[in-house]
């Protein structure tokens, strides 16, 4: 999901002026990229993995290498010679508090909500008019739909591609049980392009297309092998759909924070920086500050902010910089700080519905209908829910550790949504601090934009445009 | 339990040549303290610390404060510059594996077994031949039971302690309902005084003492006042008790480590530093190895292996040094390596009943009659089980961090247990160490035990009966 966004709705990204525009990938390759990327993700990854180990041609799963600890160049205030290492907040236990130094004579208690995935609320972290300023300077800015309605590239790209059916059926087939069970489609998201599937959608969905003729919600291979997957496109495009049958249901811009923003932006990002105790140099490179508006009946069902890494996985961060080709990219979104601008009047929790849950199991997310990352009907089933409170930042790591001091495995326990918004509007930020899993990569990464940074060329340019606001006085 | 089994079978701790012998505190500070430490434990702590600041004349509950740090004077091998602190492994997620030094030439891999508590297994941390000669050392040496049946000094204090029944119903009443559930009766192992109860037990002494006329397992406040304590104790006085019936059936002994002891047991301290990478100084002062033997029929219910710790409690190792009186004592077992010194040829696996669970209950433990601390009867229902193999090491925490490199609370989830040995014998051993909470009675601790090393006196006097064996050859 984390793939797509980041692709779709990517933010103005700091970019290097010398580098290609950032540009989708040729026509055969995209076709094969999105198709895999939409439909099936994590488990035609594995599958992929699988045959490219079996081909005997690669390092295997798993994350990258710890790298060869390229010869840091130091970043904008970094020390070359100190191993780089990204610090991570203990979170001893859930309820524990702990002061944290944010801002000069003012103390910030920082307490733990959950160790999987280890996640913070900090109270406070913005002030009442902060929370106005960073609203007012969205509104001012426009905020766009962070999902449009399915288009038909998707059904094109489906046509093109050539996987058997009996393929198909395997992939989805989790338990290897020869029947497709509801849930096991549930979990490809991706199939339903951007509408949000249901039991009961799925269930109306067999019945349009004639796929279950006995009518109980499990497709056998012999069931599955009649059906045309050209007439499940056909009804898939022939549905009406509504916003609140989306994915995601929100409007969002994106505020700059770098050097010469409004104060207040850069106050924030200085603030994260205490708060993460992460390196000036990632903060500073990470994407915008995100704002996002749900409106009455507004909701974002559970996602991971970002997505799993192999050794073929690009950063959108890094992969122009580190010109590498790769058949997968994520946002590589190491931590995540959600603000919360208002306090919201029915609604709008953010809900970690597996926080702390003793295993994960893709699977048991889903149980007799009921299907924990639906957002509009069963937040109040899930394990962690957190009030929006106004100027209360949560935080959290996307990412394990690798045990070395940097970045691991994707952390499934981060799943998370936003409650359905049962009664006014929700205002929230989002900053992200992206690290690439691959040492080398971001070290490289990091060193080019010292450099751009120092030689203070067209790069600076590309952002005037969001500067426009930095000095604007703002009347709340 | 684990401040009962400090007191009751602590091992020949270094002892300093100074310090008065090890005593028994003075009989009514002694019958006031064995009284509560048996009786309630946790309840009557919680208690006495509301009364305590309910006067206004103490610190406050939780962990002692984060100490002024004291000028420290250096350890054997410390460093006074470098502020002490306590690193702590990384567990990452459940199924990591890191690699660990441990000797030279050889590398060793640590599996992640739980985060809750944190947990570690690490195969072939010892070779068979060094297993068998720990266990030739214990035979040595003799083995002692590792719990006596119960004796009548309890029943003796019980009688002269003046607490209201009312006051003992409702500590027990820890749902204040007004009612005594068969669970909350069971979670206070103390009033079996060493024997273990069940549900069955209970039930059968209720009915000797007609303490439950209609007979439902449920005491109401009506019955327990008519309930005459004296015939509770009487009636448990009369009871046969077998091993098998106590909270413990095994016998051990203890094989010093320190300098001059056998090259096996100095290098398996060694080992445990690389381990952990706790410093020198604080595994060196710690507890000697513990040998456990149990035979067919063995078991040890689940425990913790320390206590928790407030203002008033001190820990045995750092007693007598610091020569501070206190109300409670505990082990202050920070650290726990259990290693498997055979294959047993049935049961006698190690079970974590409610590792990694969501959240911890201490009520949740026992669900209608099932004790998941009852080691003999339940340990196919707990979280982690870990079958015995020899040469094979399991370390965990049993306290949390304090959020700033020193010991924190007791982790209530490293709650463990020996499941009954359904065939054969099993042996294992124990390495604690210790470290007190107060991070400033540590210090001196080494301070003094630095100082006492240095004055080469009577304190090596001590060890001397220890170290006989440390040059004998032993055949295998």
């Amino acid at each position: 999901m984390a793939a797509e966004a980041a692709r779709a709705e990517g933010p103005p990204l700091p970019r290097p002026p010398g580098g290609r525009p950032r540009q989708i990938c040729s026509r055969p390759y995209f076709v094969v990229l999105m198709v895999f990327a939409h439909l099936y993700v994590l488990n035609v990854l594995g599958l992929l993995l699988f045959v490219h180990l079996s081909a005997g041609d690669g390092p295997g799963p798993g994350p990258p290498p710890a790298s060869e600890p390229a010869p840091a160049a130091p970043g904008p205030r970094g020390d070359a010679r100190r191993p780089p290492a990204l610090p991570r907040r203990e979170g001893i236990k859930v309820g524990h508090k702990q002061k944290v130094e944010l801002v000069p004579n003012k103390v910030h208690f920082m307490k733990t909500l959950s160790l999987k995935p280890l996640l913070f609320e900090i109270p406070d972290f913005l002030t009442e008019e902060e929370c106005k300023l960073i609203i007012h300077l969205a509104q001012l800015k426009g905020l766009q739909k962070s999902q449009i309605l399915p288009t038909e590239d998707y059904e094109e790209a489906m046509e093109m591609i050539e996987i058997s059916q009996m393929d198909i059926f395997n992939l989805l087939d989790h338990n290897q049980d020869g029947q497709l069970q509801l849930k096991e489609v549930l979990t490809h998201t991706r199939l339903g392009n951007g509408r949000w599937m249901t039991p009961q959608s799925i269930r109306e969905m067999y019945t349009a297309v004639k796929a279950d003729p006995d009518g109980n919600g499990v497709l056998s291979l012999e069931e599955f092998k009649q059906l045309n997957i050209r007439d499940f496109h056909k009804y898939m495009g022939s549905q009406k759909v509504k916003m609140s049958d989306l994915v995601r249901n929100s409007q969002h811009t994106w505020l700059y924070q770098g050097e010469g923003a409004h104060q207040v932006m850069r106050s924030i990002r200085e603030r994260v920086m205490r708060l993460t105790r992460l390196p000036p140099e990632i903060v500073e490179h990470s994407e915008p500050l995100q704002v996002v508006r749900y409106d009455q009946g507004g909701h974002y069902h559970a996602h991971v902010d970002s997505g799993p890494v192999f050794p073929e996985t690009a950063c959108s961060h890094t992969k122009l910089i580190t010109n590498e080709s790769a058949p997968f990219e994520t946002s590589c979104r190491y931590v995540t700080v959600l603000f919360y601008l208002n306090n919201v009047t029915g609604g709008g929790e953010t809900i970690f519905p597996i926080a702390d849950n003793r295993t994960y199991e893709e699977m048991s997310l889903i149980q007799n209908d009921v299907d924990l990352r639906d957002t509009r009907k069963n937040c109040d089933k899930g394990n962690l829910r957190v009030k929006p409170q106004q100027g209360t930042a949560v935080f959290w790591y996307n990412y394990l550790s690798d045990g070395e001091g940097w970045v691991g495995d994707l952390d499934e326990y981060s799943l998370h949504g936003g409650c359905l918004v049962t009664r006014g509007t929700k205002w929230i930020a989002n900053n992200w601090i992206n690290v690439d899993p691959n040492k080398r990569r971001q070290l490289q990464f990091q060193q080019e934009m010292a450099r751009y940074a120092k030689e203070g060329d067209e790069a600076q340019n590309e952002w005037t445009v969001d500067k426009s606001y930095s000095n604007v006085h703002v009347e709340l």
